[in-house]
């Protein structure tokens, strides 16, 4: 455990958490730096700095629970219309804390989260490239 | 499987796509309007609409395929310095086909993605509000 990962400290109790669950594998709480009210962070309790490091078993367990918080959050009286799953690996990819975590962020009419990029539709040809260097590596 | 899903046609053959990865639960194929290169979407084989309707054992399997492919990506070429995972429920979260879909998308420097969002920190009443709100649903 790097001493100075807030994960692992929050993991361990010497900071604040609100948490929410947790078990031998997972923590899952409250993010103290919320896009929206209700938003959590579910995170491996051992310390693995980005998602390629972590063992299949543990990513599918995060992601379980996820799931029954993302269920949780529709019903919780929060009222939100919607949902993200969000999971960033990498400074460029703003990971801020790096310790793998799952972000569960209910979302809201009019909440004002923007998502900007220079989305347009790829050329087959394109596709097939990416798609056959990615398959040579899986 | 509703007859106008893009994604249900493109899992059946009658639109084409770019598959990286198959199996009998799963499909992950090239997404057309890709954020990046190397865009790739893991979508059940079934139709579901949102995360909530689908079943644990589906969900967990979409992600470590999600993981594989964030590995893969991580070696394939297209020398990218980060990734995210994402996966949108509903209209408000930027769902824009209702078949549930995870994303994996390659990451950049300097390639213009950015999100927008009025973040601050949160009182520790509030998020052990939320807390509890969750814990009594989960």
């Amino acid at each position: 455990m790097p001493s100075d990962c807030i994960f692992c400290r929050v993991i361990e109790g010497s900071l604040p958490s609100s948490v929410v669950y947790e078990d031998e594998k997972a923590v899952a709480f409250m993010d103290i730096m919320p896009i929206n009210p209700g938003h959590v962070l579910v995170v491996p309790r051992k310390h693995f700095g980005e998602l390629s490091e972590l063992d299949e078993d543990t990513g599918a367990h995060l992601f379980r629970i996820a799931m029954r918080v993302e269920k949780a959050l529709r019903v919780s009286g929060l009222q939100c219309e919607g949902t993200n799953l969000l999971q960033n690996n990498g400074r460029e990819a703003w990971q801020e804390v790096m310790h793998v975590h799952l972000h569960v962020i209910p979302r809201f009419k009019g909440d004002g989260v923007k998502v900007q990029f220079g989305q347009q539709q790829a050329a087959r040809a394109h596709l097939d490239q990416w798609a056959e260097k990615i398959k040579a590596r899986l």
